[in-house]
């Protein structure tokens, strides 16, 4: 596939989808991927399966609060500065650029790269959706190393960073990017192609593609935006695609503490749903579901808050009291549940250290008798 | 000269003089210089003028509270680290190492470094004293750039920064050392031989080496200190050396602020100065001294607390009521006093805009009528 200026849009609303309410708006880096098309011409998103094993691979991202972004709006020659600064630093040329997160606005950040650069975009991330941080990440879990990594900012100021842990980069370029302003672009996770084929969660940006596809031509078909989603999940390594409650926003509690937006939402049910409730808390992103108490959905899995109208994704930052919404989960790919991977980004590491995923399915398998 | 554990001990005790109340207590980059020059033998210092035009030259130093140096205690080989970074990224091997900052902790770490490398260290610095901020340099002041520069942990954690302005490297820098932990080790201000000539103030390691060693024979001559300092200064390009105050300290406000101790003493006078109060403002440095309302001197003239029996310099943290002190004001040297110069450490930059260097100097010439 050509990613061209329609198919950026589509990405671009399918990775809303994936951020399980977080990883950004895309729209800035939307805006500059299509910049970057226009002037020149489409990116070519190349499968893994072509990538040599040989080439040498960069991953490419925004760092940072998304409510910056919109705020603080970049050149759109930081993230290519992140990305030669990188490899004038290892002395080496990419041959491919990679996203490392395919949900929100970091599913963008590459292509407007690849664009830049004509190199082509790998169709893979390390997230599968989106995550807070930047050793979350199949990269990190399976041993790709995150660092030599760099930020920069929109004054050119760059920071390159080596660590051991893949956690202290994310510590150390928290804090930088924090003093630039709260937004800025990366390069990191350089890795060979045959690194990126063993680590990479694969298609994911065909995926963000054909769930933004679906969700445009609904608007036309006024099709169940449920199907459509099942659809688009259903050629890949993802699972189950659940509709997990429909109903209308109670509540919602929302704080900006430690640099993320944590709370939580209250659904009452509609339709098939009536006389339940659903709770979902947030760190960002979507953790933990629970219908009636019993927790049916938890990271890895997503959980996807859906207007129940329009199909599209609604952000963490965007529900709000008396909104039509579904809600659906979808089980992560065996790639991300393994126990080294569970260890970075399941229940536990968000704090839920009394919730197991697999316990979880198994209420939810109990409950929607799937 | 060269310098063994002997003269190591001095420079820390004459650097506690340069250090102006802060800087750092020297003792940890002391006993980290003493055993390198105790496994490499004695380090050399150069006089910058036997420097060659071309010889590659990088600055060492502590960076963070020092305050926090003394509970993370540093491994040793951190400074080295980023100096070998240093080297790395740009290719270059050095050929002499230089003291940032003569005040304070900042005058052994370059030492430790030069005793690791087997590297004459030069005799000259960046500050002729201490003060709080990277950008506080002569090299900045005329021209060198501080980076790329380079702060290590004691993890082994690196992060080099690429700054337009060397105000956003402090800024930078000063984010990662907090992430750090609050403590960490520089390379930075990469330049010539040629360079280091223009730039640094000369000779100052000798300068704390001379202060060091006549506060050390006092104690056993008995001598004045205020004489045996005046004598230490006199063959520098520093000016006048000035007792401004004798008397017992009456009051201590400080409090720890934007990672600054800031705060004010005041002292009531003593023999002489009997019926007349000083009081002295500071920022981690003594800023600005008022005797009786009158401004008699100010960054970045040194100001001195000395213990008016041992001689030894105290530092702002170890001040306290009922000390008997002596207040010594020294003129800086005349590369400290440019008006380029003074936008970055006059008055004016640390908050009083109502000073001005000529006027305050021109007050304590009438009233010590010298």
């Amino acid at each position: 596939m050509n990613i061209g200026i329609e198919e950026v849009r589509d990405i671009a609303r399918g990775a809303t989808i994936l951020g399980c309410g977080g990883g950004g708006d895309p729209d800035i880096g939307r805006l500059m991927a299509e910049t970057a098309i226009a002037e020149n011409g489409p990116v070519r998103l190349m499968d893994p399966m072509d990538l040599p094993d040989d080439t040498f691979v960069l991953a490419s991202a925004m760092m940072g609060a998304p409510t910056v972004v919109i705020e603080k709006i970049p050149k759109g020659t930081e993230p290519l500065q992140a990305f030669r600064r990188m490899e004038a630093y290892l002395g080496k040329t990419a041959g491919a650029v990679c996203p490392m997160e395919c949900g929100g606005l970091n599913s963008t950040i590459p292509i407007l790269v690849a664009a830049q650069t004509g190199l082509p975009l790998l169709d893979g991330d390390g997230m599968g959706r989106a995550f807070p941080e930047l050793q979350m990440e199949t990269f990190s879990v399976y041993g790709v190393r995150g660092t030599p990594a760099c930020v920069v900012d929109e004054d050119g100021n760059a920071v390159l960073c080596e660590t051991e842990r893949d956690a202290d980069m994310e510590w150390l370029m928290r804090g930088v990017t924090i003093r630039m302003g709260g937004a800025a672009y990366l390069a990191h996770y350089p890795m060979t192609g045959a690194d990126f084929k063993r680590t990479a969660v694969r298609n994911t940006m065909t995926l963000a593609h054909n769930l933004g596809k679906s969700v445009r031509l609904n608007r036309v078909r006024k099709e169940s935006p449920v199907d459509t989603i099942r659809d688009a999940f259903a050629a890949t390594d993802y699972g189950a695609v659940v509709e997990v409650f429909r109903g209308k926003v109670l509540d919602v509690q929302r704080e900006t503490r430690r640099g993320f937006a944590l709370g939580s939402v209250v659904v009452e049910g509609v339709d098939g749903f009536r006389g339940s409730q659903l709770r979902v808390s947030f760190q960002n992103e979507n953790l933990v579901a629970w219908r009636d108490g019993i927790p049916v959905a938890c990271v890895p899995d997503l959980i996807i808050f859906l207007d129940a109208e329009a199909g599209d994704a609604i952000p963490t930052e965007r529900i709000h009291y008396g909104q039509r919404v579904t809600v659906l989960s979808v089980e992560a790919p065996p790639l991300m549940t393994s126990p080294e991977a569970l260890k970075v980004w399941g229940p536990r590491a968000f704090g839920y250290g009394d919730l197991s995923l697999s316990d979880v399915r198994a209420h939810r398998v109990h409950i929607y008798q799937l």
